[in-house]
Order: C-alpha cells, then sequence, then structure tokens
C-alpha cells in the first residue's frame, strides 16, 4: 500500500490540531461537567478562531453566545467536540455532516467498552466516518489539547496547566486517565509538550494516526506514547521508519508485558493482544525506544533538548562521595554504560588541583574538598573535555554558592563549548531547595536531574537511539531482498495444509536455501533405490504431517552406511510410528544425505495477530526448547536485522567457536533469514508458520536439514 | 569459633549507643566545624547524660564548662568524641586509655584514605585498640546517632533532623556522605530510625559489628546498611543468621556490582573486593535483601511495619483506570506477584456494587464511578479481602473525600482486620495536595506509597523475605554433614600442587562422591592391562596438571572396544599432546571406564577473597562456558542451598527431562554438593579451587568423570 492509499492521511487531522472554529455541542456552564470544560479553557488559553458553544437550553455559556444547535450557527465550523449522552451521538455526527464540520472529538462513553450493543453503535459511528470522510476522535476519550494555539478540546483538568517551555514533546494516549496523569507529572518535571491526545476507543482515528501526524509536524521533535496495542502494525511500522528518518525520537511506554496486563490490556481497548515478544522485537528493529514508566520519559527530554547525541558509551563520573561514586558506576554499567579508566594526562591535569586525598581515577572523587576550593571542579570538568575517550560526563555533585559565582560562569562555559554531553545529578538532600547555581545550569540548556536512576537509563535511551540513527545510514540497514523473484508456489500454498518436509523443502530451495539432498520412498526397495542415487551414508525420516517430532516417533534412522541398514531401518520406523501415533498419516519415509556433524539452529517464522509474519532465530534442541533463548524481527527484515538476530541471542557465543571449534558461518544464517523474509513477504497471507528445524551451520555453509510449513487456513 | 571468641563482643559496642558520659575532645563553638556541632546536638536533642567538652584554649562550649584536657576531667568518661587534627589523635587515644575511656568515635579524616603514611599511622591506632581494650568508631567517619537518647556523636548535619516515629530502623553505612543522605531521604519519607552509624575506615570495629549490635538489639526491628565491602565475612554469616533467627529483616545496598563500581569500591574503603557474585550468593542463602538503592528501604518499611507477612504470591489490583491496572499487573508479574484470575464468588460480590461498564476481572477497574458512588469501594476490598486465593491488595486508587467521610472508617477497618496485606500506591497529581484520607489510612496503619515501582519491589521483597523464614523453619535448610568424618588428606594436599583427576577423584571418594574406577598406565602395555581389568568399552585420557583441557589436546579417547583401541590410542594421545604441549608434564594415561550418556553438569570450588570456599553448580560444558549459567553458594551448605543451587540456574529444565527423557537425579547431584562442602569446609584452608568436570547424571545416581583441585600455596 503506498501512502496515498491510507485512509487516515495526515492532512484530514490537521481541523484537530489547527481548527479556525470550534462548535461545542452539549456545552455547559457547569465546570465539572465534561461539557463544561472547553470553553473556558479555549478562551483563558488564548484560542484565536471562534466559539460556537451549542445547548438548546442555554443561550450563553461563559459569556459567548450558545446555539441551540449545530444547523444554527452561521459560520463554517472546523472541528465539533461533542459531549452529549451517548444515544445522541450518532444524530449529532450526522448533523457535523451536514454542517461540513471536518473533525469531531467525541467525549461521551458508552461505547464498545460496554458491551456488545455499545460496540454495535460504535461500528456505525466507525461506517459513517468512512462513508462521509468526517474525522473522528473517541468516543470515550478524554479529547486532544494543542498547547501552542490553545485548542483545549479536552475535558481533563490538564486543560488548566500552564505551558512549560520549550513545548517539543507531542503525546498520545491509549489511556485517557493514566495518559492525563503522565501529562500532568511531566509538565511538572519541567517536560514541554506541544500536542497531548487521548484517543479513547478509536472508532476512526488511532494512536498511530495520531503519532504520524506529530512525526510530520514541524512543532514535534520528540513524541510519546501510552500503547496498550496497535490496530495498524503496518502503518506504525511505516511511522517509525518515518520517525528514525527524520531523527525525531518516539518513546512509547507500551504496557502489557505480563500475561495478566496483556489481557487487561486487550479486554480495555478491545485491541488485539499481539505478542509483547513480537512488540519488542519491533522497537528493536525500528529504533522506537521502549520505556517502563514515564519517568523514563522524564528523564530524557532534557538530554534530547541539549542537540547532543553522544558519541559514544565512555562515561566519566565525577562526585563528592567515594559511596555515591560507586553506586553511579554501578548504575552506569547495569545500562551498558563504560566506566573507562582515565588516560594519564587527564589524570595529571585534575591531580594540579585535587588535593591528595581525593582520586582522580574514575569516579573522580572531589571529596569535600569542593567545599572550600569551588574552581576544583571547572578544571576536573575541563580535563574531562579535553580527554578524547570521554563521550559523557556526569556530574554526582552539589553547588552550595551564589548563583553568581564565577566558577558558575565557568562550568557553563565548559558545557557550552563541548560537544560531550555532561549532566548534572546531584543528591538534594531532602528539605533543603537545590542550590541556586542549578537553576542557571538549566536555563543554560545543560541538564540537571535529581532522579539519578532515571538519568542513567535514560542516558542509555539517548545513546541507544543514536546507535540506531548511525545503524539506519549504513547500507545493511536497508530492506534488500536476496531472492531475485517471486516463485509460483500456489500449487503447493492451499489453505489450512500442513507442508511436512519435503514440500516444505522444496519452497525453501525455490528462495535459494540449501537443503539436504532427498527423496521419498514408499518401499525398503525404494529406500535402497533412493540411498543409492544420494550416496552413503544417508538418513531416513518419516514424513508425516501429524509427526512433528521425528525422534520422539523412533521416526529418524542416522548414518546407515549400506543397502542392508537402510532397508532394516525402513521397517523399523515404519513399526515404530505405527505404534506411536497409529492414526498419523504417512507419505513415506524420506531417504536423504547424512549431514557432516555442524552447529544446529533454528529458523522459524510465526505469525503475530498484530504484526503479520515474525521471524525467529535461535540455536537448535533444548536451547529453543528449554531455555527460549530466541531472537524475533517483523518480516520483511534488512541484512543488519538478520545479523542482530544472530547476535542477540544469549547462546551466540557459540557460533563463534568454542572449545577449540572454528567459527561458523554467520552470513549464511543471515543469507537463510533473508531469503525466509522474502518467502513469508511474497506469500504474507498465505504463510501462518515455518520452521527450518534443524538448519546445520558449517565453518563454511548451511543446509536445512529439515523444515515444516503450516499454510493459513 | 566460638562467639565468645569474638574480639568484638556486642556488650563493647554499648558504650557508643548508651553512655552515660561523653567528651568532646576538640570542640569548637564554630557549629561549621566538625567539633563545633555534637555538644550542640547533644543539648538540644536531649541526651541526659554529661557532657565534658575539651579544648584548651576554651573555657567555655556552648555555655558548659570545657576542659583543658581528658586529663583535667574529675568524673569518669564512657565516650570520647575526637575531633582534633590526624596527627594529634594517636596521643588523645593514649589519653583516653589513661582515663578509662572505653569508647571512642574519631571524625579526623587523614589516615588510610591518604596513602601510605596515613595507613601507618590507622594500624598504630589499631594496635592500640586491640592492646588496650579502647573500642573505636572511625576514623574518618561521620559518627554516630541515636536518636532514642539523644547521643549525637556525629558532626553530620542529620543530628539536627527530627526524628519520624516508630523509630525501628538501625542503619550502618560504609559511605558517610552518601549513607547520611540516605538517612535524610529515608526520614523524609516517614522512615524512622533508632540509629544511624557511619563506620568510617573501620580501625576497629566494621560494619558487620554494628550490624550485629542492632540485631542483638531490642529497639531494632529493621536493620539496613549500606556495604562496599565486609572485612569480616564469617561474621556477617553469623549475623545475618541470627537476623532470620529473630525475624529482623536486614536491607543492605551493597554497590560494586560493576568491574568499574567494585574496582572504586575497593579503593574507597579500603576492602577487599570480593566477587559481586558471591556476595548475591550469600545474599541469597542467608535471607539477606538485596537492594538496588535506598529507594528500596524506603517503600520496605511501611510494608514491614504493618507487622503482616503476605502468604503468598496472589495480587489482587484495585483501579480507577483502566491503564493503571494495566501497568500495575506488569509491574506485579515482572517481580514474580501472580496477578490471578479472580473466582466468580468474589466477583460476583464486586459486581453487585460495581456499575456495568466497570470491570470485576483482575486488575479491577472501578472507572470514574466511584467518585460518584465512592461506597464503590469497600465492596470491592472486602469481597477481595473474604478471597482466600488473594494475598495482597494493591489499591492505586484516588479518595477525593474528606477525612471524616464513613468511607474512610469502614475502609480503615476492612484493612484492620484481614490478614491480607493491603496497601495503598495513588497516583498522586502533581501539585495537588494527596487526598484527606490517606493520611488516615497512614496514622491507622496501612501503608499509603506514591512511588508504585518502589511499592512493588518492596512487596516481591517482602514475599521473598517470608518465603526465607519458612524455608528457614524448614529441616533441610539446616546446615548438616553429609560425610561422617573427616579423612586425613595431608598425604595429598600439598600447598601450591594442583592434583590431577587421579588425586582428585581419590579424595572425592573419601566423601563418599561416586567417581569412574580409572587406574594410570605408564605404557600401551600398562594401558591394555588396566582396560582388562576394568572391562570394556573404556576411555583413556591423558593424565598432566598442566593440560585442563583435554579434548583440545588431542588427549581424550572414547569408547575403545578391545586392546588393540587401547594401545594405538595410547600412543595416539601421547604424540597429540608432545605437539600440543611439549613442556606439559605427563602422569600417564588414565584408563577409565566409560560411562554411559547421561546430563553433564559441573560442580566447582573458587576461593572468594572475602567468603573462602564458594561452591558452584552449572550445566556441562557449553553452559557454563558460553551461557556462564551457574549459580554458587558459600560453604558450608545445607540440604536447601544445595537444590536453591540446582533450581536456580537457568537451564534447570534440561534436569526434569526433555524431548521424552526421563529427568535426572537431582537429589544425587544435592548429595555431591553437600560433600563437596563437607571436603572444603573440612580442608577450608587449604583448597584453592576444584573442578568436577563432568560428574554426569543419571535418572538414577550419578558419577564424577573427572576432576581437578589446586592446593592453595
Amino acid at each position: 500500500m503506498s501512502l496515498n492509499d491510507d485512509p487516515n492521511p495526515i492532512s484530514s487531522l490537521e481541523p484537530f490540531f489547527n481548527p479556525q472554529s470550534i462548535a461545542v455541542i452539549g456545552a455547559s456552564n457547569n465546570p465539572d461537567k465534561p461539557g463544561g470544560r472547553p470553553v473556558g479553557a479555549l478562551l483563558s488559553k488564548g484560542y484565536s478562531g471562534k466559539i460556537y458553544p451549542v445547548n438548546p437550553a442555554r443561550t450563553n455559556i461563559n459569556g459567548i453566545k450558545c446555539y441551540p444547535s449545530l444547523l444554527d450557527i452561521p459560520e463554517p465550523v472546523d472541528l465539533a467536540i461533542i459531549s452529549i449522552v451517548a444515544d445522541k451521538v450518532y444524530s449529532a455526527l450526522e448533523e457535523c455532516v451536514s454542517k461540513g464540520v471536518k473533525a469531531a472529538v467525541i467525549f461521551s462513553s458508552g461505547f464498545a467498552e460496554t458491551g456488545p450493543e455499545g460496540l454495535a453503535e460504535q461500528q456505525r459511528i466507525t461506517e459513517l466516518s468512512r462513508k462521509t470522510g468526517l474525522r473522528i476522535l473517541g468516543p470515550n476519550c478524554l479529547g486532544l489539547v494543542n498547547t501552542m494555539n490553545g485548542v483545549m478540546a479536552s475535558f481533563a483538568p490538564i486543560v488548566d496547566l500552564p505551558p512549560v517551555e520549550p513545548r517539543l514533546l507531542g503525546f498520545a494516549s491509549q489511556s485517557g486517565a493514566f495518559g492525563s496523569a503522565i501529562y500532568a507529572a511531566s509538565l511538572e518535571k519541567g517536560v514541554g509538550f506541544n500536542y497531548f491526545i487521548s484517543v479513547g476507543n478509536e472508532a476512526d482515528l488511532e494512536f498511530t494516526d495520531f503519532l504520524e501526524y506529530m512525526i510530520h509536524d514541524p512543532n514535534t521533535r520528540l513524541a510519546g506514547g501510552y500503547l496498550e496495542g496497535s490496530k495498524n502494525a503496518g502503518k506504525l511500522r511505516r511511522v517509525a521508519e518515518d520517525a528514525l528518518k527524520k531523527e525525531k525520537p518516539v518513546l512509547i511506554m507500551k504496557v502489557g508485558r505480563s500475561s495478566a496486563g496483556s489481557r487487561a490490556a486487550a479486554s480495555h481497548t478491545g485491541s488485539l493482544a499481539g505478542s509483547d515478544i513480537i512488540y519488542d522485537a519491533f522497537f528493536k528493529q525500528t529504533g522506537v525506544i521502549r520505556i517502563d514508566n514515564f519517568t523514563d520519559l522524564i528523564a530524557f527530554t532534557p538530554l534530547f533538548q541539549t542537540g547532543k547525541l553522544p558519541r559514544g558509551r565512555n562515561t566519566a563520573i565525577i562526585s563528592t562521595s567515594g559511596g555515591a561514586g560507586v553506586f553511579l558506576a554501578d548504575l552506569c554499567e547495569s545500562v551498558g554504560l563504560n566506566v573507562v579508566t582515565l588516560g594519564d594526562q587527564t589524570r595529571k591535569k585534575m591531580d594540579t588541583a585535587l588535593p591528595f586525598f581525593a582520586s582522580s581515577r574514575n569516579p573522580v572523587d572531589l571529596t569535600a574538598a569542593f567545599l572550600k576550593e569551588p574552581a576544583i571542579t571547572p578544571v576536573v570538568l575541563r580535563a574531562l573535555c579535553e580527554d578524547p575517550d570521554i563521550d559523557i560526563i556526569i556530574g554526582s555533585l552539589d553547588f552550595p554558592l551564589p548563583a553568581d559565582h564565577p566558577v558558575v560562569g565557568e562550568i557553563i562555559d565548559i558545557c557550552s563549548n563541548t560537544d560531550k554531553l555532561v549532566l548534572f545529578s546531584p543528591f538534594r538532600f531532602p528539605g533543603a531547595p537545590a542550590d541556586p547555581p542549578l537553576a542557571e545550569f538549566k536555563r543554560a540548556g545543560i541538564p540537571v536531574i535529581f532522579e539519578t536512576m532515571d538519568a542513567i537509563k535514560a542516558l542509555s535511551n539517548l545513546v541507544t537511539y543514536k546507535e540506531k540513527l548511525e545503524k539506519r545510514t549504513l547500507e545493511k540497514y536497508r530492506a534488500t531482498r536476496r531472492s531475485q523473484s517471486k516463485p509460483d508456489l500456489d500449487y503447493l500454498l492451499k489453505p489450512g495444509q500442513t507442508l511436512g518436509e519435503i514440500h516444505a523443502k522444496e519452497i525453501l530451495e525455490k528462495y535459494g536455501i540449501p537443503v539436504t539432498r532427498q527423496a521419498l520412498a514408499a518401499t525398503p526397495e525404494e529406500a535402497v533405490a533412493r540411498a543409492r542415487d544420494i550416496g552413503y551414508p544417508v538418513a531416513l525420516k518419516i514424513d508425516s504431517p501429524d509427526i512433528p517430532h521425528k525422534t520422539e516417533a523412533g521416526g529418524l534412522k542416522l548414518n546407515l552406511e549400506n543397502d542392508d541398514q537402510v532397508s532394516s531401518s525402513f521397517e523399523e520406523i515404519i513399526r515404530n510410528v505405527k505404534l506411536y501415533a497409529p492414526d498419523a498419516r504417512i507419505n513415506g519415509v524420506s531417504v536423504q544425505e547424512m549431514l557432516p556433524e555442524g552447529v544446529e539452529v533454528i529458523i522459524g517464522v510465526t505469525r503475530d495477530p498484530v504484526f503479520g509474519p515474525a521471524i525467529m532465530f535461535g540455536l537448535g534442541g533444548i536451547f529453543v526448547e528449554a531455555l527460549k533463548d530466541v531472537s524475533f524481527r517483523i518480516a520483511p527484515v534488512s541484512p543488519g536485522d538478520a545479523r542482530d538476530m544472530i547476535d542477540e541471542i544469549k547462546g551466540a557465543a557459540l557460533l563463534k567457536g568454542v572449545r577449540g571449534k572454528p567459527p561458523v558461518d554467520v552470513d549464511a544464517i543471515a543469507d537463510v533469514i533473508l531469503r525466509v523474509s522474502d518467502l513469508v513477504t511474497d506469500y504474507r497471507e498465505l504463510i501462518e508458520e515455518l520452521d527450518i528445524n534443524p538448519l546445520i551451520v558449517y565453518p563454511k555453509g548451511v543446509k536445512a536439514a529439515d523444515a515444516m510449513l503450516v499454510v493459513r487456513k
């Protein structure tokens, strides 16, 4: 689908964010009612367009003329806010259509969230929107806020909060109450928002549509979201990729990690419960920063606002307490930042200023000496800034100085003239006000984050984001086809069928994936003939769609070296299988070339209800079954994605050669992943499941020893 | 060592906590000087004993008569606080001895933390203490605070803070600045302390001595600590075990998890950098609650103060926002709490009060309906309290009600009359004051914790602690010897020697550990003779202290079935090994019974610089080498410890039987762990390293196939 086919193009969201005129249907003078909030908020926040309260029982709302109905308004209306009982919403929407209203926000609840009847009523609304082009936010939502122009199309108490500068962050939420609480908490901590959208039941526009709007909107430099489940994973992927291109970080708090959480999320938003593991893979693949809590968003924002992306993970720590320094070093390393050993040159520079009992090692410990001699701090800071091996400097420092102390200006100067990311995370003695210089630092754009754990996590998120940005510029992170053409598989992919080894490998071969030579035999005699064709030694395997675990069924014989062994093994396999699964359908016994020993891996495909085909990689056998040590990416994948999948598993070291064995051909594994990606992209709607298990990997090359494919019903 | 041999018995610490009289040597009228703080603080915090300022340059400090020297004080002195320059400290201590002072707190810095000279001076102080019995806290410490009786023997600003009730928590810290910051932050969040001790350089008394005092002190119900490294691991273990017996939780923030952190911690306190992994094992083994941050201590305290230990991990969540409920469910499951499916009976009780659009599933979502009908909350809460399947109830609830609303009393009533742990963790809308009922709840002893993530972590810590308490009462968690006697091994354990397979297995056999039959051969002919004795098939292995990896060296031949194979393999092994390691010392080639296939595990012993012999368990081969999937416990271990070690590894599922294989004999593995524990306990000072690799495990029984032992130098 090209962007032009999108039923919800960005332009259609414009009337929500920049309406020339707003009607409030169900406007009230009672500020405790949802309909009583918007008019007052629009006025007090300086909305400069026209405001039309609508309520047949009133003539005046907040001092503005009130109309008995929408149709009585003499001028055009861009945006309608609807705050009336559920069963009157539909006809209000019809009036909106007649009036030529472009967009409607429906506060009213009583729809899908209440049961089948409400759902049916909501579906009528969806159909009306599809039919007429009227764009709808909600129902059952808190609405939308644009702090840039006073569009307070919301009844949440957040409309009363004063904005915080700079207003760079747009936030969309699938939970109204929790989302607005996040908004308020973030604002209080100094995070500046431009937009807030509570998406409610998503009868028309959904989370991703608003995310897309923000990514393409010049006012938004950073996008955040609270997500329970996406209704349009394809668009979400496209938007995430656009965001990366535009270098706008997207931070998403995706809930439903746990089984209870995922059940509750699905029932709460009525969205599909896509597997959280697949969401996680999606976030890694597209550079979306997955946050655990909104506190991660709060800490990330000031770091991002510096405009500095750390060049790497090398971190220096300055503290005034040995204990705090150790604590910080632990925190840094726990998120993958390197607390490096400092070079002699840098240490010498610091030692000129430090007293003998302080430490110029990393973490640098100024001790309480800095209290007597504040000039120590800029000397240390400058030395670290001049060290080319350092990317990040964290100061766990107190500044009990007046704001105009010369050292303060000196520190601001140093921080402003370095490309290193410098941040301060002092331990604020409770009750005591923050030291005056900290406000100066903030004003100068230097991040001051009191919540140290949040700050370190945010640093790690920022570095990971930076690495993702760099990866994007590498050729290998562009999705490329490995296979030349799309082979015709329609003759094999019959709905609902399970393809056994022979047919599944036939398909793999068409996509250029190396498979073992094999042939099906129906009798011991045939088996011997096939074995001679292939050449000894051979393996025999039962071919049955009903027997996924051949070893357990006694359906596998390896290392057969002559005709006699083949003939007797054939009979033994048939006997074993009939005992193990008397009703299993048997296509025959497959005779195969016997592969030399190698490392066994698995490449599989599962179909996620949200994201569609997801490719899995893991080490074979017990590693997958008992340790669940696997990685996922969503098709189509890039060569870089394929390499990331391989590197990501815990047992990756086993591929690099252990106990004197040579490393295996990781490129060849990546090649198979890419070809599988081609297959499931070409036949996206037909493939339910695919399993290459095992793929045997050698120091040079791979071979698929067994495979299975399930076609969708 | 029996308790009576402890050079630092608890009673000797008494004068620090309950002195009848205190002298302040270096007392000053300048409150900015360390010596200027204690006299004022002792007075203002109501210390009822005698106070004797000492300063030859003053006649009066804070209105109290000042003495020119300690020896001029006419009455006895229990505790001396010393705040003078480092080079005068020693003679002040000598005066303390002459005067019969029992305990001294040394604020002064300038000792071990400054380099070799300072260290030497500190060692003189240590010797003085050992010789005279004068107990010393410090030097280079912030001192000690007893809030129960106004003993403010500290110059930290925390002496000015008002106490918080109930004062149940005692805290010892190896970092003065960081520790007092933790104290202040915790106090502000409502945590009540009885004692705070900054242990400084630990010239005499150390962290563990103060921990022990608190564990045996009736005023302390809960002990906390900031630890960089223990100087007396044996005592730490004894104290941790005492704490468990007395059911007093010990929460320790142990830093130095990371390599940089551990280096810094070792250099900061001058303590040994024991491996953090071994500390972690120690904490698990002894039930010490390891916390990541002091915020974990802050959240734990109110939960503990309820006096309720949850019976299990089944958790019900009540929220007023679907989003918050999902978020909480995720958090709970991430720390191992079960967000269970509620039974029909409980749901029916709730449904009588809930509106149709609310949800009685877990998480229970009251929606905004509770605002109109506050009586919903007690109905839901009572239903959950009556459900025998629930252990913990978390309310993410707002209470916008007056404090005297009848619902408030009702909720307090329900919470007070249930044995379930109920806690409230509402999302506080920033800026807005907390709802009035919350203060009532707190007053009634119901935990209200705004920091939700901290609260959930604390819950998990409390449940884990409860489980540990229960385990302690089980017979299998008492350390028991498996071996009858202590065999004489002195003829084998020669300092610095590495014992190869044959001798190492000889030792294992003496401790009742099953080993493969084996015999050493020096020639091919001898090998054949040994093989016939043992019975075919056999394996041949090089026996050399210099070749730990026999396979890599070509020093291993398996499944030899006859004389010819044994003879030629012998020669091949010798050839291979000479090529691989021309200088290796070769004891011969070991002929061994060939074991049938089984699961390979490793049991090892490493010597930790702090804790001594630690026993390691892991799955064999690549699992240990590439995945580092191992567990540790410190010797001696109990049968329960041994089982925990086995269950703890990620690959534990492999022992339970995968792919149709039967489970292996886990009891037999545990038995070997216990016998190894006996061995390293008997020869604690002699064993540097031991490796049983592999131990082959069968459905019934185990056999050590190879072993190696290194004797300490």
